[in-house]
């Protein structure tokens, strides 16, 4: 028996028990989580600053992000309506007779979680398919990054914390070091993982979705993946606004060394003169910002080398880039702008560059605006920065955005995703494996389970969120109608 | 361009406009449809007896079935809360500013549906995914079995009947004939198409979802495919009712020829006198029963050939057949038992033989019955024949079975799928590509939709669904509570 296999065998075990822990547990569960990460923030916060390269305020956020996350899951959990219950009582004089049917949703098993380098709280150890995993019943066994190893395993050590105080089976969550090519795809392959959550690169996440499908038993693996998120600026708000525009996306495209998957790496606008003075000004803000490290040396040699590939394509023209020099580590903050024309005939030029990196497209009217947002790939995001003007003009283009990508955004920035119900991380491949998913907010649970319907059971037998008298007081769909009644 | 390319582009420009096509509007094209079927009764039903051999009773119940699952989907959509909607609203005062974001279901495009052959009316070209797809607001193209095209192209006119009576895109729901192998595959590999819909067999099913997952843009598979149907018949009902088992399971395992995807194809028990009773009166109950056409000679070859096989294996032995020889194109309704050592070692025994067989595994005990039930893959369903007392002395078997399967049945057939909100004909690998949907019932739309976030949009410019006002009067959730209030 190998590593894995204790592994995987340790966490299906606890799962035969984890999975049936009432919810008023598992929420103390989770609250025990995020107490015991806050009461680690001032040693985590050192550690993942030295392994990431990232700013202490921004780890601290992250942290708090991290946290609140699974607070939210806690909440979601002890109310209790996301199992989706429904309810169609028995009707003994139809012919045929009715059955009594009762659904709900249920944990598929352990599910196998990666960390994510960019964020090595928020989409790691503890963040949100960890999370949205122990939160739905299923066990968990994490595959630790190795950018901020050190990170992960003081992350881990407070969830084992947690389980302990908690009073959780010992493997609820099991924490693994090592190689994605060997350790992870072991586990992936391994016939008691149930579901797989990855956020990273297309490779990494187009690989782990090939295994899981080539398994004797496909399982279900949410990978989100690669997105360039195209902005939408229109005429009248570049004609009005271009200063705000310039600063507040010079801000977006370099926030957190561009090291972001809803960074904005595609902007585009109808040519002119509100268009020129715009990327003028984004230029300009864009010499200003101080080149800063990127997250290990492995994420800067990519982001240097498609910088490079990106600047020699066929009609690519800078626009702007960082006056300092970057330094060892550093990425040089860059944006540069190509003809659309140019743009579709270079496929190359829809892929992401991971960094602070974006490309503005010059479209010379509408319709080719329209061509090149259909020439598009899924996207997590879309953003229309419009005027009222604007928006009464092109309420085609924003509609065909809307197509593309699982969030779409009016006059605000991509970067900085709010973990709530209404949350859509996710969005049409390549941007994830499957665009009914999302990785962020509460409706990420749904990613690990499935529903099962309870025939003609007696009311002792069902699951509490099924009997009759509504136990958990949730919402249900009972014969065809919402509500938290009680069935007499 | 080729014929597929232009069925293809034809489904895809009319999902622009079906796609906004109103909740009232697409209600009342469903009920057309039922409407201009139910007028087709008496024609439709003789065709598909000659095509598939099945009684005119059967053919006019399951018509019934299509035109009131037609209703379901009409009604769910007047309803229209099946759209998720989430809401939370923006909070300027936080740190950082919170922002408003909306959240609801949207149809992902073009489904390509293929009729099952077993299901000339609800599995096929109006049957659940057609009737599911449309209700999202997605475009359908059928691929017709070939077994009752007359059948599908009967319907089909009664849907296009609809189309033009409801005012519809001319190309909102196209029919093609043809091989699966040429033309269903094209359908698929097209670049318009959106998710495919699948009832049939595991070959059938898996190779679709292969081809799918090939695609430049993989795109989801909901086939259906393989399932025996495990049903556990426990010590005390076995003592207690082995007469009345054994007439309902007889008429179970031979209904409608046995060519149901929930037939029950598996009959575990602990050993004993009870159960060599049982089976002894199974047995002469399956020798009454007069052998029936199937669906097709393919079919048929496939059964007499799967079951001959199966009489052969090691440790196989009859338990009864039916005594009238079977005709040309009949099955010969077969019960047979095994040990369950015998059943354990050999693989061949868990697949499913489409037709009026089943098999009877002989437990030694109950962990041997824990055991057998570990060794078998995802079900369409699994049934529980107990009495209170074996309920009370089996909760751990009861509780291995609910994770084998989408439904859990007690005291009753699996044949028989009720079609409403709490039922799942869906269930773990291989039963279908993803436990996480199901192809009966209201719930049969979450194939076809992904979620669409709208940050910071104005009021005017949200759907209908997401504005302050709640103009449908739908469910949401708004700040995390549900409610049908408006947003002031």
């Amino acid at each position: 028996m190998t590593d894995v296999d204790k592994i995987m065998q340790n966490a299906l075990d606890a799962f035969q028990e984890y999975k049936s822990v009432s919810p008023a547990k598992k929420a103390d569960f989770l609250n025990e989580i995020a107490a015991a990460i806050e009461a680690k923030r001032e040693q985590l916060v050192p550690v993942a600053h030295e392994e990431s390269n990232l700013p202490p305020a921004r780890l601290n956020g992250e942290l708090s992000r991290t946290i609140n996350q699974l607070k939210m899951f806690a909440r979601l959990v002890l109310e209790g309506s996301w199992v989706e219950a429904a309810i169609d009582t028995a009707d003994k004089d139809r012919t045929p007779p009715k059955p009594d049917t009762r659904k709900m949703l249920l944990p598929v098993g352990p599910v196998v979680v990666f960390g994510a380098s960019n964020f090595p709280f928020a989409f790691s150890t503890a963040g949100g398919d960890t999370a949205s995993a122990l939160a739905s019943g299923s066990t968990v066994v994490i595959k630790g990054h190795s950018a901020h190893a050190r990170t992960s395993e003081l992350v881990y050590e407070a969830i084992y914390a947690a389980i302990k105080k908690a009073g959780m089976p010992e493997y609820t969550v099991q924490h693994v070091l090592g190689s994605g090519n060997t350790v992870g795809k072991a586990l992936v392959q391994h016939p008691a993982a149930a579901g797989v959550g990855f956020t990273g690169s297309f490779a990494g996440g187009k690989a782990l979705w090939d295994l899981a499908n080539q398994r004797e038993r496909p399982i279900p693996v949410f990978a989100e993946m690669s997105s360039i998120n195209p902005v939408v600026f229109f005429p009248d708000t570049l004609q009005q606004n271009a200063a705000t525009l310039a600063k507040t996306y010079a801000g977006s495209i370099t926030l957190g060394v561009g090291q972001f998957c809803t960074n904005p790496g595609l902007l585009l606008a109808i040519k002119g003169e509100a268009l020129d003075h715009f990327l003028a000004l984004l230029g300009k803000e864009i010499e200003q910002v101080v080149p800063q490290k990127m997250l290990h040396s492995g994420i800067q040699q990519s982001y240097t080398k498609g910088l490079q590939q990106a600047l020699v394509q066929k009609g690519i023209e800078k626009v702007g880039a960082a006056v300092a020099e970057a330094g060892e580590g550093e990425a040089l903050p860059t944006v540069a702008k190509v003809a659309a024309k140019d743009f579709l005939k270079n496929p190359h030029l829809r892929e992401e560059i991971f960094g602070p990196y974006s490309l503005a497209v010059v479209c010379d009217d509408k319709a080719v605006l329209a061509e090149v947002l259909s020439s598009l790939k899924g996207q997590l995001t879309t953003t229309v920065m419009a005027t009222d003007k604007d928006i009464a003009d092109h309420g085609d283009i924003i509609a065909l955005q809307a197509t593309l990508a699982g969030r779409i955004i009016l006059n605000d920035v991509p970067t900085g995703v709010e973990v709530c119900a209404s949350m859509v991380h996710g969005g049409p491949y390549p941007s994830t494996t499957d665009g009914r998913y999302t990785s962020v907010g509460t409706t990420a649970i749904k990613r690990w389970v499935r529903p099962v319907c309870f025939q003609n059971f007696k009311d002792s037998m069902l699951p509490e969120q099924l009997k009759n008298s509504n136990p958990p007081d949730i919402w249900r769909i009972v014969n065809n109608e919402w509500t938290k009644n009680a069935i007499v």
